[in-house]
């Protein structure tokens, strides 16, 4: 079955690391060997992996796509979100993550974030795992 | 071995919803538990996950599209959709959608869109089950 | 395990076509049936499908988003490569491409390609299979 967790997001646009939360889904449920899919079931949110060192990054992501893709940009969908989707959409649902020995493999700067662009808000975070479990 | 369905698409930017026959694909082929993998064939086409109520929404989404990526940027190919292989790069090739018990396990407002690019053509949709079967 | 390979990328921006090295893991490693996942373990870079016909396509790709994302946009991030990772985040970390009789199974016009947008540097992909093997 998919496993699922909770987060809460502070701003209209952020990137909220999720590494943590999704490794622990794979501790927990005995993923050894596989992938998980990491999916985010909103339309004006998405998931990436990206850097997960300097938080600069992260701010200059957002404030960017804030500015390449502005709220304000004439759109006619009365919730006044359709930039939010368009930038759910650029960023995709779904992540793919390798998980090897029990633990995701993942390159030495990334992270996995989930990608909020219509928040604050409280958002869930869908999992399945795909492989052999011990 | 992959499923495969069509279908024709009417505008050259649109996106257009194909959650019912990817619906009937996990249906048919008795996929329980697992992901599917929908697959777009095409180079100037792609598929995505998005809001399935206010049709404004997706042409709010492929009208900025077409603003932030005009066809007519100075693009060297010859076939002059340039534009259209852009697109879909950044929307992407597949999507990966949960199934439980036999059923897509979509978010609330979620649908998967074919996302048609430089139509109208007819198009294909290749899928993949991954899990266990009934 | 996952498998590895290395490349070369030789421009700031290139899209370097890698579908020979992924059709080469899927003989070696004997998948007939199933999907395999093309990683980038990379935060810079990602990994697309796109066009393998006409070469002025991917300068096309490369140059516009150069133009839509520009290096120097006022980023805070002092690697000076913020636009690096909105590209990569906006092409995505992975690809999910099908197999089926020990061949992927790409579209006509298709091609795997490792999007490079912080180079010139030495690479990794790594790749995970899933499914049946001879």
């Amino acid at each position: 079955m998919a496993e699922t967790f909770r987060l809460s997001t502070r701003r209209r646009s952020e990137l909220v690391e999720i590494t943590r939360q999704v490794q622990e889904i794979v501790s927990r449920t005995g993923l050894t060997d596989g992938v998980i899919v990491v999916y985010v079931p909103h339309t004006t949110a998405g998931v990436c992996i990206n850097e997960n060192a300097d938080p600069d990054v992260r701010s200059d992501v957002t404030r960017f796509l804030e500015r390449l893709i502005p709220q304000d940009a004439g759109f006619d969908h009365v919730e006044e979100n359709s930039d939010s989707h368009i930038k759910a959409i650029l960023t995709g649902s779904s992540v793919t993550a390798l998980v090897e020995e029990g633990r995701l493999l993942l390159g030495r700067w990334q992270g996995i974030y989930f990608a909020e662009y219509d928040g604050p808000r409280t958002r869930e975070v869908w999992t399945k795992n795909i492989g052999s479990r011990r």
